[in-house]
């Protein structure tokens, strides 16, 4: 593989204007704006491999993707390249030289994703794309307890999309952390090895059920023991949603 | 007056998609959605007044209105029936029943405008429309002591629109404060008795020509004293700027 290179790249988005990260038929993704941009970059068509997907409307703060490519652009100059051929909604943020083990899904340790609720009367402007509104009480305690069942490894069937193909439904939950950041913007950040299809929202859904009391918190113990998704709550919306980081 | 109630409303906006807060033939304006909503509710034309016009593209957390009208709903209902009506970047935050006395405009003692930079090498996707993007290093001491010399009672016909019709360009500076919230992200907090077209903007402007060592903090003393606008630096950005507050 001598002259060829492995460039990891982390890249900022907002999924408002997108059908998800992936690539597909009849959506504007953020892996066809990525590839676009590359292939103007080094003059050829350069597969990128992210990792994972995000669903459509669903942001980034930290998405990380790899490329292999023969072109030597300075490691400080590929962010700048790729930034002037993309729309201002996708940002390159940091680019590097990797050895060729590295694989941006494959080598990653952990992922942390983070969830935006606006807990007030009123939604607010500024974050109406970036939230979910919840305009009754919370009770982030109860949450808090309830979130406490979910970590470690378990099955996470029933905080799983049933479009979900992948094999095992085993994950391991490292922490779940619900803080106030300022009177009613609540983030809750969830740290793992790895998300099934759907789980952080799915979780979301239902964390924000126990908070205004429509379930009690020890209730999360037996809907993760039953394995049936049609327990869980529904599934939030993707705009309050961001993959913050991933981990190597 | 009887009969006749006097509600005083605060109203949040996202500029960026009107042509401004006042009343225009050829632009959507937030003053014409206002009054489309309020027409609704009241069954009746009814002028709305404000504390003072945003610009195009301007945004408020905390701009003031009042009107005057016969129909006595519930002061806690108010807010509701006009978010019920109104787009989503708009959004009436409180409404109260206040004195025939009170008038937005010149109740008003004090206001409060804040205007956002982003300071670092890429642009941010999640800020982008609300903050100015400043890819270069900014002396942020330098731009406090260049913003000293603007405190207090002066004449701001340097820093004031040549489109301004107002007939005294004296106004009053209490205080303006230059914090870095988090790593490149810095708030230019501004508070006055008033603030003339395009004011802020164009001190913002100046400012980040002394952040960028361009002018030197002194200058701003010599072109306040010279009253003329073409000595003062280009009027920033619009979607950067926030009324934040209106005082009474």
């Amino acid at each position: 593989m001598e002259g060829l290179y492995n460039i990891k790249c982390t890249v900022s988005y907002d999924g408002g204007n997108y059908g998800g990260y992936q690539l597909q038929d009849n959506a504007e993704t953020i892996q066809q704006r990525l590839e676009n941009a590359l292939e103007k970059i080094v003059k050829k068509h350069t597969r990128t491999y992210a990792s994972g997907r995000t669903d459509a409307g669903v942001h980034a703060r930290g998405q990380v993707f790899h490329f292999l490519t023969e072109t030597p652009i300075p490691e400080d100059k590929w962010a700048f390249a790729f930034n002037a051929l993309l729309p201002d909604d996708i940002v390159v943020l940091t680019a590097q030289y990797v050895p060729h083990s590295f694989h941006s899904r494959f080598s990653a340790v952990e992922k942390v994703y983070r969830y935006c609720l606006w807990n007030r009367r009123v939604d607010d402007v500024f974050s109406r794309h970036y939230s979910w509104h919840i305009p009754y009480a919370l009770d982030l305690d109860a949450m808090r307890e309830a979130a406490s069942y979910l970590i470690g490894e378990h099955d996470f069937t029933s905080f799983c999309s049933i479009r979900s193909a992948a094999g095992s439904k085993i994950r391991n939950i490292y922490e779940i952390t619900i803080d106030e950041e300022e009177p009613g913007k609540i983030w809750l950040t969830f740290r793992g090895n790895g998300f099934l299809y759907n789980m952080v929202r799915i979780i979301v859904g239902t964390l924000v059920n126990v908070g205004a009391k429509k379930r009690i918190p020890r209730s999360i113990r037996d809907i993760l023991a039953e394995k049936n998704r049609d327990l869980a709550g529904k599934t939030a919306p993707a705009k309050g949603l961001f993959l913050w980081e991933v981990k190597y």
